[in-house]
C-alpha cells in the first residue's frame, strides 16, 4: 500500500483542475465509444437472421470449432447434427484426471493416477483476455474462468549452458536486461550518439525514463544497491525490527546476461496472447467441453468415425463407422460443415473441387508432446516460493507450468512437466509413454531436485500419436498461407470447413471459434441467397 | 499453444545431450540447497526454545504485529493478553462489505451499501510473492489466497494531459516505449557509439536480443507490422475464415510516448513488490483478522483504549478504558509488546527513555484516502475487456483497480475507484465522505463514461480520519531512519514496539509480520538470559 503516486499539485492547483474536470467529461461522453479491445475478429454474438428455410446441417467434428457451429445454427432454426470419433465432445478442449484413461495410436494405454482435483491439459491451456470469442461462449456456458499465472517472477530462465546449469530467478534477469539495456542507453544518448534521432527536449525525457524504467542510480547506472534490487531481489531481504536493513544484491554484468540467452523468455511474456490477465478454465479445459456438452450435447452422436463425404445436388452424404458396434451408416443434410483436423481429413474421401482438396494438403501439423507429472506436495511452492507460472529451459522438456490453482494446499499436486515442440517432440513421441515420463523427471530434476524423492505419478501425451488428431495444430507458414488459407476457407459447393487450422489464430481455440462463426455467418448467407 | 520453443537441434545432438544430463543432474544435487527467494527476512517458522519462565506479555494492539505476537508468544508457554480499541481485531486488516458501518474522527458515519460478495479494503489489498511471513500466516490460519491481477496490459494509463484526456490502454505504452528504446539502442550499437562498452561479440547478441525483445522488424526498427502489434495490439486483430487476416497497428511515434509521461506507470509493475505472483486473500483482507481471530481471539480483550503505558521493575501497567462502559481499568505483566501505531501512541503517555521517545515522534504518517464504488454491472469486463487489474491516472483518484475475482459474473461489482496519496489525500480527506464520493465519480468517469449511468453506491476511508490510527502508516526517510530507526526497535526496559512502522517494509503487513517476529524473538532472549 505504499505506492500510490505522491503529487506535488498545490491545492490552488488541484482545485482549478477539479474546475475543469466536468467539461473534460462532457468531452469524453461525446467522443465514440471506447474502442473493443479483442485481438481477435470477435466483437459480439453472432446475429444470424432471416431463418434457417428448412434446411438442415451436419457439422463433423464435435470439438470447439463444431460446437460453436452447432449451437449458434441450432439458435438460428437449421435442424443440426454432429458426428463426433471420441465417445465424448470437446475435442482438444481435454484435460486428464485421475481415472481419465488415454489409448495412443500403437496402443499404449495411459490411465490417469492423479488425486482428485489435480490434472494436466494436454491440449490448449490458457484463454488470453484478447480471445473473446472464446471469453463469450465460457461465460454463456458457465464455465468458471480464473487467472493462470503466465508471467511469474519467481520461476526460474534456465540454461544448461549457463551458471552451470543452475535456474535464475525470472526478475533477475529481467532486471539485469532492462537495467544494463537503459544504462547503454543514457550513455549513448549523453553522448549526443543519437542527437538525429531525438530532440534534446525528448532526450531529456528519455533519460528520465530510463533512470526509473532501468531501475538507474543518480548517475545512471545500473549498479548494485537499493534500486537494482527493488527489481532482481537482495540478498537479504528487507524485515523488521533490528534485523530489518536490507542488503542488495549484485547485478550480473552485461556479458552474463547477454550470453546467458536467457533473455530470450523475456519477450515472450510481452505478446498479445501472453500478457496478463490471462485465464484458465477452473476446473481444466475440459469444462469447456462439459459446458457446450449441457447446451447443444443432444446434437452430437459420438463414436462415430466418419469415412467419406459426398456433396451432390441435393444435399451432403456423409458415411460412418459405429466404433463400438462397427456398423456402417449414413447422415444425410443440406450442408455440411466439417472441422475435422486437416491431418485426419486429408486422409478421407471427399469430393470438394482441386483447390480445396490442395489446401488440406498443404498444412503439416505440428508435433508436441506434453507430460503430466504428480507430486507428493508442492515443493515449488514451499521449498521455492512459486506460485503458478512458467519455468523455462533449453532442456527437452521446454516447460515447466506449475499449478495456477490451489495454492498454499497441503498434499499431492500435478504440474506440467513438458511441453516439447520441434525435434525433441519426435524424440519423445518415439518412446513409450513410461519412457517419456522417465526422460521427463530425469530432465527436470536438474531444474527441481526435489522430483528425485517427491514423484508419485506422471501422464503423457504426443500429439502425433493422437489418434483423432495426428498432430498438434496446423502449422502455417507465409507461402503456405498466401496459396491455400483463402481456398481452404471458401465454401465448396455444400461444404464449409472451419478450425483452428482455418484461422489466423492456429493452436489456440479462439481460432476454432472464430473460424466457426465467420463459416456459418457465410453458410447462412448462402442459404438466404438461395 | 502455439508459442512451444522450435528447437534447431539434430537427433545426435540431442542424444549426445540426454547422454550428458545424468552427469548434469548428480552436480545439481550437490550443489547447495535452492536459495529462498524472499525478499523479507521471514526464512521459516519462528522457534523459540527454551520456555517462557512463567513470565506474562501484554500485547497492545490487536493488528497483524500483535496478532502475530500473540500466537507465538502462546505457543512458547506465556501467558498473554491483547488489548485491542476496536471491537474486532485485524487492525488494517480490514475489509469493508455490505452492512458493515464505521465512523471516522469527526463523527461522519457510513454503512456500506454493497451487495453480498462485493468489498473493498480501505488498507492493505495486496500480498506479493515475496512476503513469505504473511503467506506462511495465511496458510496456518486457512486463509485461502487468490491471484490479485497487479498488472494488466488490457487496463489504462490515462493523463489530463496526453492524448486529449483519452486512455491508453497499457500494452500500446509499453510497447512502444519498449519498441522505441530498443530500435534507439540498436541505432547507438550499430554506430559504433558504445563500442568502449559493449565488445563486439556482445554487440552481435545484444542487437539480436534487441529485436526480439524490442518487437523490432528485419532492419532493426520498430514499425507498423505484425511484430509491433503482436504487443500493442491490432487496428483489427486476427481470427478465422475469409475475415480472419489481422490488419496491424500505428505505433505512436517516440516523443509522443515520451511527451505523454505514460511510461511512469511501466516501472511501478516491476519492483518486487507488484511483481506476479502477487495475491489477495480469498473475500477480503479481513479474513486475515478471521483467522487469526479463530486462533488467537480467546487472547484479546476489544473495546480498550490504551490511556498510559508504564514500567517498573517488576512489571509493566498499561491503564485503559472500556469504550462501552466508560471503565477505568489496568492490566498488568511482565512485558509488554506495543503495536500502536506511532501517530496514536505519541499521545499516549509512557515511560520510556528518550532515545525511544524520540523515535517515537519522528514519524509522520502517510495520507491516503480509499474509495470504493459499486456499479450495477462489470462495464469495465463487458464492454471494454478488463478482467481485474489497475488503470493509473494523474487525476486526484490516482488510480482504479477492478476487482480480482469473480470474472465474468453478472450483477454488481465493485471496484477501488480512488487510492490517492498526497495533497489530493489531504483534500479528500476534508471533504464529507458522500462529497468524497461525488469528486472520485467525477474524476472515474473521465476515464469510464459508464459511471454516470451504472452507479449504486460508495464507501469513502481517509485514513487521516481512522481514530485508531490516524494515518496510513509511518513514513521514514533515509534521514530519520538513521537517527531514529533503531532506537524506536531496541527493547526499553519491559517495552518492545512493533508495527509496519518499526520495519523496512512500511505499509506492508509483511512490515508488521517481521517487525513481530523480531521483537518477540529478541523479547525471548532476554527472558531466557534473565
Amino acid at each position: 500500500m505504499n505506492d500510490q503516486p505522491q503529487f506535488g499539485m498545490s491545492k490552488r492547483d488541484l482545485l482549478a483542475m477539479i474546475g475543469k474536470s466536468a467539461g473534460a467529461t462532457a468531452m469524453l461522453m461525446a467522443m465514440a465509444p471506447l474502442g473493443q479491445a479483442h485481438a481477435s475478429t470477435f466483437t459480439g454474438p453472432i446475429k444470424l437472421d432471416g431463418g434457417a428455410k428448412g434446411k438442415s446441417v451436419l457439422i463433423l467434428g464435435a470439438g470447439v470449432a463444431g460446437l460453436v457451429a452447432a449451437l449458434e445454427l441450432e439458435r438460428a432454426g437449421y435442424a443440426v447434427k454432429v458426428l463426433e470419433y471420441n465417445p465424448k465432445v470437446g475435442g482438444r478442449a481435454w484435460t486428464l484426471k485421475g481415472g481419465d484413461s488415454y489409448t495412443e495410436l500403437g496402443g499404449a494405454a495411459q490411465t490417469c493416477q492423479f488425486s482428485a482435483g489435480n490434472y494436466i491439459n494436454p491440449g490448449p491451456w490458457r484463454i488470453p483476455t484478447e480471445h473473446g470469442g472464446l471469453i463469450h461462449y465460457c461465460q454463456m456456458l458457465g464455465v468458471g474462468l480464473e487467472p493462470f499465472q503466465q508471467n511469474n517472477y519467481n520461476a526460474y530462465l534456465h540454461s544448461t549452458q549457463a551458471f552451470g546449469g543452475k535456474p535464475q530467478r525470472y526478475k533477475t534477469i529481467q532486471a539485469d536486461y532492462y537495467g544494463h539495456v537503459s544504462e547503454l542507453l543514457a550513455k549513448a544518448v549523453k553522448s549526443s550518439a543519437l542527437d538525429d534521432a531525438v530532440t534534446a527536449e525528448d532526450a531529456e525525457i528519455l533519460l528520465e525514463s530510463l533512470r526509473s524504467w532501468g531501475a538507474l542510480d543518480a548517475d545512471m547506472r545500473y549498479v548494485r544497491g537499493r534500486q537494482s534490487a527493488t527489481r532482481r531481489g537482495w540478498d537479504k531481504g528487507p524485515g523488521g525490527g533490528l534485523t530489518a536493513e536490507p542488503i542488495p544484491s549484485d547485478p550480473l554484468d552485461l556479458a552474463t546476461v547477454l550470453k546467458s540467452g536467457l533473455w530470450r523468455s523475456i519477450g515472450g511474456h510481452l505478446s498479445n496472447e501472453h500478457q496478463h490477465a490471462i485465464f484458465q478454465p477452473v476446473g481444466g479445459m475440459g469444462e469447456i467441453a462439459r459446458g457446450f456438452e449441457r447446451a447443444v450435447g443432444h446434437l452430437v452422436r459420438v463414436n462415430s468415425k466418419v469415412t467419406a463425404i459426398r456433396q451432390g445436388e441435393s444435399g451432403v452424404t456423409v458415411s460412418f463407422e459405429d466404433t463400438r458396434s462397427g456398423e456402417k451408416l449414413t447422415a444425410q443434410a443440406d450442408y455440411c460443415i466439417c472441422t475435422i483436423p486437416l491431418s485426419i481429413l486429408s486422409q478421407i474421401e471427399m469430393n470438394v473441387g482441386p483447390k480445396m482438396a490442395a489446401a488440406i494438403r498443404a498444412v503439416p501439423y505440428s508435433p508436441s508432446v506434453k507430460v503430466g507429472l504428480e507430486f507428493k506436495r508442492r515443493f515449488w511452492e514451499q521449498d521455492e516460493q512459486i506460485y503458478g507460472g512458467i519455468t523455462s529451459t533449453d532442456l527437452p522438456i521446454g516447460t515447466i507450468s506449475y499449478p495456477s490453482f490451489g495454492y498454499g494446499t497441503p498434499g499431492p499436486a500435478a504440474l506440467l512437466g513438458a511441453y516439447s515442440g520441434g525435434a525433441y517432440a519426435y524424440e519423445l513421441t518415439s518412446l513409450p509413454p513410461e519412457k517419456r515420463i522417465e526422460k521427463v523427471l530425469e530432465w527436470g530434476a536438474q531444474i527441481h531436485p526435489q522430483y528425485k524423492t517427491e514423484f508419485v505419478s506422471g501422464i503423457a501425451v504426443a500429439w502425433h500419436r493422437v489418434p483423432w488428431v495426428q498432430g498438434c495444430f496446423g502449422q502455417w507458414n507465409d507461402q503456405s498461407r498466401a496459396t491455400h488459407y483463402k481456398n481452404l476457407c471458401e465454401i465448396d459447393g455444400r461444404i464449409a470447413l472451419a478450425g483452428e487450422h482455418a484461422s489466423y489464430i492456429g493452436g489456440w481455440q479462439e481460432g476454432s471459434v472464430t473460424s466457426a462463426l465467420d463459416a456459418i455467418e457465410r453458410l447462412h448467407k448462402l442459404v438466404q441467397a438461395a
